[in-house]
């Protein structure tokens, strides 16, 4: 907490400018629209913030986050058991969910192979998946990693390695733009690039 | 507290998103960037919300908000106390503060009149003005309004009726772009307009 003032209006702006996606300016003026009324605004986001950053957890299961674990999808006996959607991140887990594109399982990578940035298989959830797997019950694993270079050879890592358990392997349809994130697409696309998912 | 979902992921989206400047999707991001180190971003965070919440008030005698009444302005015993500038909100405060622009103290309206909007005097710090002239000690009052219909109205009712104490009153030059804002302008053109401000 160095380097933040004493002053709490300025240290309150402060904190706020680093949340991602507020500049210092928009900071500013969302403290002061909040001090018009204090108690109906920033208590109720503090008591939030608080909330949240007691009760939510990385899902034991698929690497979710929620406030529960297993996580409220797992959890889910609606959800198809038999189909886990493997993705980079919550953030496109998020995004399959908000396209409602997906009624399977998720399984969360934490990332991508990269050798560059020095990231392997270890430093990844790839172990885990391997062993959801042989714990038997999955037909299909879909593969929905980002299309860049590093997303592509990291799709055809995870091929190769669930080659013996016999199950179906698929990726998202062309559709996802090269070297696009999955999650800033439209709902539309998203989902139409998982209906017309294709063998890895 | 209605309409806020219970889950606190997305209780916690829906409060920041109201924040201004803030729309779903970036709230949606800024959480799951907080979330990915919850001690170090959201308590930090929450804390300040809780503090400020609990500390800020409006100055008794500027108006000013701050965690102390009087405020660090008004307590100043480096300000010229013989100066005040008449502003419509904080947002106008703290930009003059951020451009160096005013070494006296302030007095914060709290709004224009607005006939249309049914804003009179009464509903303005219109009296407490008064009164503050009346204590004695004020040489000059500058009238920092913005340069609206309804900002100019309320220049010339204050003139008329600080015109019986007998002190100077003067106001922004031209400068302020017509029907402008203060606190989006950049710093130099508020300093140029108040060093070059006239007489009301
Ligand atoms: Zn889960
Ligand atoms: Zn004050």
């Amino acid at each position: 907490m160095t380097d933040l003032p004493n002053d709490p209006i300025e240290r309150l702006i402060a904190l706020l400018a680093r949340t991602p996606g507020m500049g210092r300016r928009s900071a500013r003026r969302a403290v002061l629209k909040m001090l018009m009324r204090p108690q109906e605004t920033m208590l109720p986001l503090a008591e939030a913030l608080t909330e949240a950053a007691r009760a939510v957890r990385p899902c034991e299961t698929c690497g979710n986050l929620d406030a529960q674990s297993p996580c409220g999808i797992c959890r889910d006996p609606q959800r198809d058991r038999h189909l886990v959607c493997v993705v980079e991140g919550v953030a496109d887990l998020w995004a399959l969910e908000r396209a409602h594109a997906h009624r399977g399982l998720y399984h969360v990578l934490g990332g991508v192979l990269s050798p560059l940035a020095g990231i392997g298989p270890e430093d990844l959830a790839v172990g885990p998946l391997l062993t959801r797997i042989a714990a038997g019950g999955v037909e299909e694993v879909i593969i929905a990693l980002p299309a860049t270079v590093d997303g592509t050879a990291t799709a055809h890592y995870l091929t190769d390695r669930l080659r013996p358990a016999g199950i179906a392997v698929t990726r998202l349809a062309q559709g996802v733009p090269l070297g696009g994130a999955l999650d800033v697409l439209d709902e539309g696309t998203l989902a139409a690039a998982l209906r017309a998912r294709r063998p890895a």
